[in-house]
């Protein structure tokens, strides 16, 4: 079942073009722009763009309008068209392409289109450095793959289009995932209510080249929260006693964050990633902030972290007597792959040229917020399954020199194409 | 304007007799009546025992029914009059004689009669111990000389009664100085309302034999709180979520507490200085507390101190979701000594035997509710000083070797006697 | 395979006398002496008691000599033979039965003898109270079935001297297993070295009468520590800065070991269950402690929270300029149930009257010392299970109604025994 | 004493240009450059520039090169010789001017000349705005008035060499102020040791134009310190336990720092006025710092905050396993101005015109390092005095809206050097 494959130059040149120009949460307008024109010259049956995609009240952590305004202009430097950009203003990225082909079940295909805040590596073993596509867009990265997600995306429509395939295929390309923010306003924008399949991807995971993995698990649901300290300056020799001190509200609340106590029921996680406050030595600080997150094995154990969060972050305010507000960023539940689809893909992946390994399950270990989509199907009775597709990356994850293999783009369009026509061959 | 002088055997029979049966606040049960008894020998105009003495349902910090019961008992063991004994029931000890003579001044002195737990030292080398009046009432202790200043007082009254005094002597037997919580309730007695003139004593203080400090200041404000911490207990290694916790509680208190922002008006201080909780290592604590003070160099630094204390006790249980209870189990204001009766003792001391270095003014930088009664007469218009004798004493005051030079008694009636006769001839 | 079984007059009456003298750890005699005068009554090959029972050395938490006098006396005055008992002097408890029958593995059976500090209730509902053997020793009670434990041991050893048992029974009956410190200097006491086959026994966990559980798991691997803090008093109004603060450390620790990282290889435990500090509210507080607990999924897991513990208890004391003395109380590592013993109890549980339910396996989800003699017997190639035997109980184990229906102690024996004899006639 | 006076032309010329062109510490490049050129127009004795001002190595804070460069940059943009500015590179900034004539004592003034990381206000109602002489270099501003004290430092010199004085001035022209580093290095320059009396000088501080305060005390001591947090990075929910935690460690700290004991000599003050860390919700923080200041009424105080700072960032370091790197960025012991030199400034501020109001002594209440050179002095025999000159300022000091009356820099003139020729006339 495994010989070389090779990825096709086409795919090859969107990914790379989609690497150039990696693009963070909602800001992801070149990306939106560019996979709207390749899939408006396919034969598709509808195309939901940036607001039509979205239950856009959903979305959180959108960048303020300065940020959204930069990033748009820098795609309209980059050459995406002006009309299509105008459809995306506001921070309303991503889009659903709807391909009917008769009789048969809904099938959903989710990929991921955001990068990460990453400066990409320059050295010459990296290769998108070597070959001329690294990031054009210094600071930012495609650390994560989801250039190769959305090339994937594109490849499975075409393979699916050009098959006996008989049914409805749906691609969601979707927005802010990094931030855990974008699963929640597609999940909810009513694209998903008729699927009966569902299949998000992933390249890479530490899994390498030639493995397929049918179905993922151990997904964390997560919350991130913000919670911003305001209290009242003052001279921090001459009246200490007139401040009202958001650093000590800020060191109580870290403190006691860490300290929630953990559960029996399953694994539980909190950090404090990113915490600042004050603006001199010998001032009181009046404004501190922590960014953070908590996680949990289950849902349930996400809302204990969550609950205790909240009141910690409020009663340490209150201990220094100063004013806090909690916000959430970003958030996504847990989820479970379903063994019927998941069977699917291992009977796929069997026939697909350059898979060597097959392994039934594993976990995450992490969170993604294609939990909200696969939820929402399972929720309504359709089946869902998060698939992984193997891949030598130099780097890990998230780090300046991750990369991937290209042809692997091919493997993924592969096994996702052939579980979803044997899916309409014989549904499950 | 120094001799040697000599305490007179009746007046060390009583001091040794009270440091033989020291009892702490609220049980001073054989005290009052051991002084009691000696003031019916007196020609008194009037006295008030027990629940005269004071408004009773401003005391703070009473044991509870079966502590009171036990030094109740062990009082009439000792021989205390019964039915003397049923007058202060409950806990309502300590009494004012007041001794009328003719026209003149209403002048008060207060001197406090309660012992501290702590265990007396049996060394040779400890007078008490050696000469068989060391404590009978093991693990209490009279270590801060209120034997001495009960006998100060009932020399007082002698030797003014003994005089050409003109006016109305009123000598203030206070119980529970060493908690703060007798001198709110013998400053609201109503026997204050008509002083002109108020003094309160205290011998050692690290004042050698020989010195007198006629006026002190430098009293700290101080608040005695009790906060106690209720939770749910939970097995810690099975179900450690389904405690509420309050030894996290209490800790989370004690390090914002000692953190409250410092005062540029002045000192402040803050202690927990008694702290317990929990049961067993595999138990998650259903109960602490945390037994403190605040203080500061004026009242208004005190409330600072306190302001911020409750905030953060009571934020400090919410963080940890658990109950609190918080209660002030002692006060005493700030005070000032008045210059004018300073200088009165000034004068006395210079004819006083024994007396061989006047100090005009020294700072005490601790606390003490008479306080509260110098305010109370300082508030109607009189004056009020706190003065201090001198002694050599072995070991520090509060520790089990402190001990006083009973002729240095003699030294403080004479200074009292003197000041307040001069105040009747020459009113200030 | 069930129908009604009813426990022997004699057995019934040994439970109870142990029940009515429950002893604590390390303070064993009566329960000791009680055990061995029965021994002695039976065909043993070898009785090893008190020290020959026991490596000494690894003896953790024993109490001090006037305690472990308490109830040295306390025993002698119930009864118990006072030339058995010298053998026990100093907390040399527990004993090791060896009864040797002919060719055959040697299996060993390991029951635990200590009770709890917990009152007793007096309820009429509480059948010990009810039926008159309620425990003698006030504030101490067997709320954990360990007298229930005991007399599986002797039952056992009687069913097997009574069957056709070929080869070795050693019976354990451990001291000290309620503060994980018995089994340690059990499992090294040399007696363990040439068992092949090991069981240990609990009854209850919550598993109703006529349940049986054939191996259990998932024990917490634990360490009780106890941090001492001494620094220096000083006044707290007069010299704050003169004190070094032990509170404020022990907080400090609090705070900081509830926070010690998650961990993800498996579940983590911490807890403060016991703190304590201090002497008055003026005393900057000389002196102060922690008692608590680190457990873990695995031993690697114990570790890394025990590594973490030291390094912050030592390290907070530091941050206030005290010194601290971390002392083990006690611990044990997790452990696993071989699955061919397991086996072979659900086989014998099978054919015995009174049994119900059979389950396979369940997780303890708390912590045991049996592990180490577990460990001991699998690190020598021998095979090791915790066995579970349902019981009926009122009120949960550690409360002051946790009683067992003792017929189930008829159920323990027989499917103890039944297994053993098994092996015997099938080694596995 | 007092009529209206008003400042000439060229010093107001000066102040202006200066307040152009603020800059921050050790990278007074153009103030120093410009000061130096009018200095050049004097006829001094010696001129001292840049490392000749200063002890280097004495240095605290130097930013790094390249913003020294940026601010180099600026400077000759803006017009500075650029020869001299040569002499200054690498934060060299500063210069001492002599000027001898004939015998006499050694007189010294200090003037500060660096400016603030404070915004100017563009309100029309700022009258730097108004009149065109706001900030050029955005973002900073003199805030505190150190262009007038530029502009004193030579007014005064013109005035004394216009006098009868004889002896030695010496005025010294002091960077780096604000961030109490600059005091030092000039304190250790040499160039103070053979000073008799020595003044140092500031507007405004809440006193009104007219008012002249003769000494100021109530120096708090200081010592600003960064400590930065080194841990180890990870994934906060695939793998918390792989990190070592700097957040935690810094929130450790920060609980602990603002609790270190009072202390009953006097004030003392702590404050962590600016933190941060963490790069990301979902990774443990690699990186933290907090950056702060230790004070206390003596220099004895600031070193008991300062001891216990050093070991309370140290353990919470160790605590988190984390590696920590404290650094001292400023500092300045407190000093006493010393009566005889007050008096003289008291007696020359009588023949001022402007002046309404002399103030014998008060109290700083904040530091300066101006008591480094003060102690210098008065270590080697010789007396100092820091002088306070009123200006109405419509902002507080280090607010967007701080000014100060021109006129009043007249003032401050005329009493300095009024002062200085008293001393030379009569010595004290």
């Amino acid at each position: 079942m495994s010989d070389t494959v090779s990825l096709d130059d086409p795919y090859r040149e969107l990914r790379r073009d989609l690497h150039r120009h990696p693009e963070p949460a909602w800001c992801e307008f070149y990306t939106t722009a560019r996979i709207v024109e390749a899939l408006r010259t396919r034969d598709l049956t509808e195309l939901h763009v940036g607001p039509d995609a979205l239950a856009g009240d959903e979305r959180m952590n959108v960048p303020d309008d300065d940020e959204l305004e930069t990033w748009f202009e820098r795609a309209r430097e980059a050459g995406a068209d002006p009309t299509l950009l105008e459809t995306l203003a506001g921070g309303y990225t991503g889009c659903v392409a709807v391909a009917e082909r008769g009789e048969g079940p809904v099938v959903g295909l989710r990929v991921d289109i955001d990068a990460l805040p990453i400066p990409e590596s320059t050295d010459g073993s990296h290769v998108p450095a070597a070959e001329g596509f690294r990031s054009g867009n210094e600071g930012y990265m495609h650390a994560c793959g989801h250039d190769a997600h959305a090339t994937i995306g594109l490849g499975v429509l075409d393979a699916v289009l050009d098959s006996d395939f008989s049914g409805t295929l749906k691609v969601f390309f979707q927005p802010s995932e990094e931030q855990v923010s974008g699963g929640k306003p597609m999940a909810d924008s009513g694209h998903l209510d008729d699927v009966d399949y569902f299949y998000a991807v992933h390249i890479g995971l530490d899994h390498p080249s030639g493995e397929v993995v049918c179905g993922i698990d151990g997904f964390l649901a997560v919350r991130h929260f913000l919670a911003e300290f305001e209290g009242e300056p003052a001279h921090a020799g001459a009246r200490p006693e007139q401040g009202r001190n958001t650093v000590q509200a800020m060191a109580a609340a870290v403190q006691n964050l860490y300290a929630i106590p953990r559960h029996a029921d399953g694994p539980t996680r909190v950090n404090a990633g990113l915490v600042g406050g004050g603006t001199a030595t010998n001032i009181i600080p009046e404004e501190s902030y922590v960014e953070g997150e908590v996680r949990g094995g289950t849902t349930e154990l996400a809302a204990h972290m969550s609950d205790h969060a909240d009141r910690i972050l409020r009663s340490a305010a209150e201990m220094h007597d100063v004013d806090v507000d909690v916000s959430t960023k970003g958030e996504a539940p847990s989820a479970e792959s379903d063994a019927e689809l998941a069977d699917v893909v291992r009977e796929a992946a069997g026939d697909v040229a350059g898979v060597t390994e097959i392994v039934e399950r594993a976990d995450l270990g992490g969170s993604e917020d294609a939990t909200y989509l696969m939820r929402r199907v399972q929720e309504r009775g359709g089946l869902a399954c998060y698939v992984g597709v193997g891949t030598d990356h130099p780097g890990g994850h998230h780090t300046s020199t991750f990369d991937v293999v290209e042809d692997d783009v091919r493997v993924g369009i592969d096994v996702l194409s052939g579980a979803i026509t044997r899916l309409s061959a014989t549904p499950v």
